[in-house]
């Protein structure tokens, strides 16, 4: 369905070609600041035409507050907001439209619904994330407001173009192919945790690609190029950091932290892929080695030596930096013939179409963003019900010491 | 929070150590024949002591049904059923109890709750999957039964043991290191399609590791035992296929199948990573080769000359089959010490501890298998709902041909 | 929160004086002709101004449809809608911004939120309800074209001024006060019972009291208009028939399908009871008089002699017509003086208000039937999800006689 | 569905003749002190055969705790409990299995199932609401430990029998008929309001008919022999008051306080009627008397004068006592014979039956408790999310004063 969360809740709406797009955002705390500013950065951020690497559709996404808050601050009620589609041409039917574009919704969509928008993706279009991103800007003034939550994704690969291996994800990095060596060299490297724990959007952002790193930067952007000239694409990964995120969060054991962290990023269109901490990477490390050990913070809390755990444990956030990686296919429009069939079946090739992304992942960074923007808030207000009922029960003093906290050392 | 789906729904109890593990399974079709045995078959993959390469905990996992069948048959009304714990030892409180396991749930859960079971692992024990392969296999029973659907889940890799190449998952194909070639040999390798169109649970069973492939099921049986006699253990990944699902399931755009799908699966313990169809592979491979061009079935049907895709398109089934990765880490239990810190920040020892799987993938197959079959239930039923409504209503005549389903070719 | 129902989902936004009020329509059946005028004949019907009965803030309350429709054709994607405020002005800060309104919602949106809209209800608003009524056109028109499902709500009472009794809801019958005497004369009149299988909204809106009785119509507008002359205020009763519903609706134990309704009302604002069959009097009926004994139709199917249950039995729907009555409490703006206290406690007349309705009962009748709509819809899919899935089951010939519908008599 | 509650979540299972009845409850906040004998106490106050007004099925009814408290205290999982059926005698087919029997479920369960249990109402028996009793006393337990909250629930009318006037809800005040007289005579009456204020359950259970005034229940235990004499039934009406509720409970807009009431209550078997504060009468009582004037409190918070509202004013609670009425129908159950048709529409004689209750309202009390506190609870933690959230964020200076509390007066 169209709506994400539990207690903070977004629903949206909207279609390619249709006269607005938009979403309600409902269970926003109260008391809020919050201006159209504060959504317009991510929106732009998100909009096509941003560089001669996307799509030449050209809007400006501007978005407009319908209700939830007055004087600029939010009221807990129902936040409504959209974004006009300046983009509403009629669609002329052409041979084209014989064909279900292969990788595309077309297909399935008529399976589902018997019926489908009669041009562009539909609700499958990209366009139906500006929503999605809107909401996500004001699940993150909250986190920043309240938290000082930092969320920031960057690309780490353009097809195969990687980060340089100190900096690369862990499953990024090349493993040993020896079966038998189970040395794991530096655990994850330095320059990687370094780079989670200090990036930032305008590091991100001085590169079209929105790769921080300059020199694969580029080599990225020579891909994409030779994507889009080849009347081709090519896909890509986005790695996210999100930092001070406070311990406790996520509802095992269906709504664990990385299971809702997962189903968020795998409903981003183009999405196949999701691995959290560690990852893939992780099921060739041995335990011994895998497991985090605790380390006391100086501020007298626990954290963890290495971060294998991507910052969740049980399910359940543990403090440290929660670190993630979606893998983004290659984009199913692209503008060479194709042979395929028609709905009827009789084969044929469908011809060169028009406009589109050669590679969505530089596009994708803030609406990988918002998503995990809106994933925290939400499991942090049902921490939050639970942690203030518990506090209002007077202390159990009869508790074995297996079961409880034990005091800190002083 | 403890239920998963939205028309079939599963609602499971239970810590490692208490009275019972259970589930309550609500929104069963009616009229199915259902008995004990139709759960049991599973819970018995599932259950620990199967094996050498297993935790010695040994229970037999009988389940008993509770409510919702009447001889043999589902009533439609939810269905209670439990299993009960036969190791409800009381546990000895040792020094051990000072430390937080590393990599484990202690520390999460009491951040969380500010309590946490005295022993064992709580509701993080994987004795809380009992309740899900139990309402899985019901979910199953319906689906084998209504559409001969068939679910079957192995072992692709132990550590650093995968299947060959042939036959492994797209991304554990090697990939070429040459980043200007976008050649891709085979796309996807006619023997591992194959495999997915094949593959049955008396083959992987027919090895401990649950790997179909003899030779690699012998050296991951080496590698698991290597983990244990070394005190250690190591992680591994499971493909799961999904064969004979209609087109049309999936709930764009916050409920796209895949979304659901990292959504069960990232639920699982252990579990860092999910991929489906081309996974991270797919970001490198162009968009020109990896469309799934259409072809025509002998039926008359539209199917996918390769399957990139991994049977889902737009977040919606189209028909071919469905496969996924999932990773899961090394197990945080182990039986070496481990240089870690107290609850209180005291820096210390962990001394080893007791029983353990040295690796859960045999057992986690199972387990796979059972979310899979709850999300394709509660998807099918959402997608029933919306098919039937429809298909109460008048044909429309007045719409552009692009927006509906053209004639079948005859 | 402000969404309603499962499968089909609505979910509102808006407050009296923000830019606009409006919904998102989410799992609406694909393929329904549905056009703005479907929307705006019972948006009409709930704006003021309609008569000088009502309050003179004066909307036209256009709707304008966003998304999910083309051609005028629902694609089965959401449907967002909205309806622009033209009253938006800045509202001046005096001193009866001291008091918090009696029995208004001034006081607990700030308990509850700690900041409220500056003026007017907020979101307690009436304005609120566009979204509802909005939603339950397209409920509606979904109803009526797949099963020619009508719904007709009616003013039954205003004030003391009630329908005569041959044509009252079982509860507003007088009834004996003699507590020996069992006898109920008529069951449920004759009369009334034909006044629910026949009203009509055209015969609802002949008088603006929206009252289907003459006589009685006349007598509740001159009640109405003393309470006006008065700066007083008078509540009022709606009844509501569905008809043509088939059996097989509610979801047992929870959302049986009195419960569901009972929900969808007590969210009306201003409600404050809820009656659904022979109501409270059918507590004061022994069951030998109230039990509806079974008839068979001429079409061969069963129904009931008597409908005392209101087409529900065992939460539900056993295809007679369902009918409900629900209390509205007089609204608590009026323009009379009102000893009270302000925010500080400091005792004082809180001084006259401006427009208002003096009765909203009119003006409820299509939002009764907007959210009987929704309900109605929501609880189809989803036994249309449980129908369609049980057709796919074979046929169990074991099931014992008492289990299964014996087969129809030929 | 058979869950309900969206923080705080309750879900059954069980049949009349299944093997057990029982729930899963989770949500619960951790650290409650909660043993058995906390449930028992409510279970026993439902159970059959308390005294010789219920039905003789006398079943002891022992809750057995399965998972979620270890030491007697809540962990926060979720807990799993279950009451054994000792009743599970097999069924003989005899010629009443032909007939579904009026205003019973046996016509409504076919129809939506298409199959049922084999004897007794199945899942629309009320032991099914075994599990909300349990559900609710760990809910009330944490609502006391926590608030002092108290919640009871009394019998007001059996049949034509009510409390004497003076301390009837408002809606059993007899009206006033003259159409022109508004004088309310006096608000709701002291005693009433003394009542609601005092009463205890120890009061309550002084009699059988759980009626708190002695000569009312001695009238009312005539009327239920009268009824049980006659093999018939008889309804009645249960009031419930919740005291020390703080305010602003309840989720606008659908959501509201007393819509998910109302929900909870039409939920309960044989219900056919909600009403909360005035209920029903608050619509025949002008604004101008009907509102309740704000009053200082001694501790300076605001109270009301009167009570009309029942302590929830725009879907939020207020701080006062909240209190409502429900209607029980008569059971359907009864031991006359009933002229009706067979399920193949043969008209018959359904044969007198055997053992039910005659008058279920005495036994409905704690099922009207345990609704009660799953409601409270459920808003309460959604409150407490949205007021913790708040709570965190700055201090909005900018804010005009008609948006925020003013100032206490000192």
């Amino acid at each position: 369905m169209s709506t994400f969360g539990k207690v903070f809740r977004v629903t949206t709406y909207g279609e390619s070609h249709c006269a607005s797009v938009g979403a309600i955002v409902d269970g926003c705390p109260p008391g809020l600041e919050l201006s159209p500013a504060d959504i317009q950065v991510q929106l732009s951020r998100r909009r096509p035409g941003q560089s001669n690497l996307t799509t030449p559709r050209n809007e400006k996404d501007l978005v407009q507050l319908q209700s939830g808050t007055e004087h600029g601050v939010t009221l807990g009620t129902p936040i409504g907001l959209l974004v006009k589609n300046e983009d509403q041409r009629p669609h002329d039917y052409t041979e084209t439209d014989l064909y279900p574009r292969p990788s595309h919704a077309d297909y399935t969509y008529l399976e589902k619904y018997g019926v489908k928008a009669s041009s562009g993706g539909g609700r499958s279009s990209a366009r139906e994330t500006i929503g999605r991103v809107a909401a996500g800007a004001i699940a993150e003034k909250y986190l920043k407001t309240a938290y000082g939550i930092e969320i920031v994704a960057f690309v780490s690969s353009v097809g195969k173009i990687h980060l340089p291996e100190a900096l690369a994800p862990p499953s990024l990095v090349a493993s040993d192919d020896d079966e038998d060596n189970d040395d794991v060299d530096d655990a994850i490297s330095a320059e990687f945790r370094q780079l989670l724990s200090s990036i930032t959007r305008e590091e991100v952002d001085k590169h079209p690609t929105r790769c921080p790193h300059p020199a694969t930067a580029e080599k990225m952007t020579q891909r994409i190029i030779r994507a889009k000239d080849a009347s081709d694409s090519i896909g890509g990964t986005v790695t996210c950091v999100i930092r001070n995120v406070p311990a406790g969060l996520g509802e095992p054991v269906f709504d664990k932290f990385e299971a809702e962290l997962a189903h968020a990023m795998l409903s981003i269109p183009a999405t196949k892929a999701f691995e959290v901490g560690s990852g893939f990477r992780g099921t060739e490390v041995p335990g011994s080695k895998h497991n985090d050990a605790f380390v006391r913070r100086s501020d007298g809390s626990l954290g963890t030596k290495t971060n294998w755990s991507g910052g969740i444990q049980g399910g359940i956030t543990n403090g440290e930096d929660i670190y993630f990686r979606i893998g983004f296919k290659s984009p199913a429009t692209i503008s060479q013939a194709q042979d395929t069939v028609q709905y009827d079946g009789t084969p044929g090739t469908l011809a060169a179409r028009g406009r589109h992304d050669p590679c969505v992942v530089p596009r994708a960074v803030p609406i990988v963003e918002a998503m995990a923007a809106i994933v925290v808030l939400d499991q942090l207000l049902q921490q939050d019900a639970r942690k203030t009922a518990a506090s209002r029960l007077p202390p159990i003093k009869t508790l074995p010491p297996t079961m409880v906290m034990p005091p800190k050392r002083v």
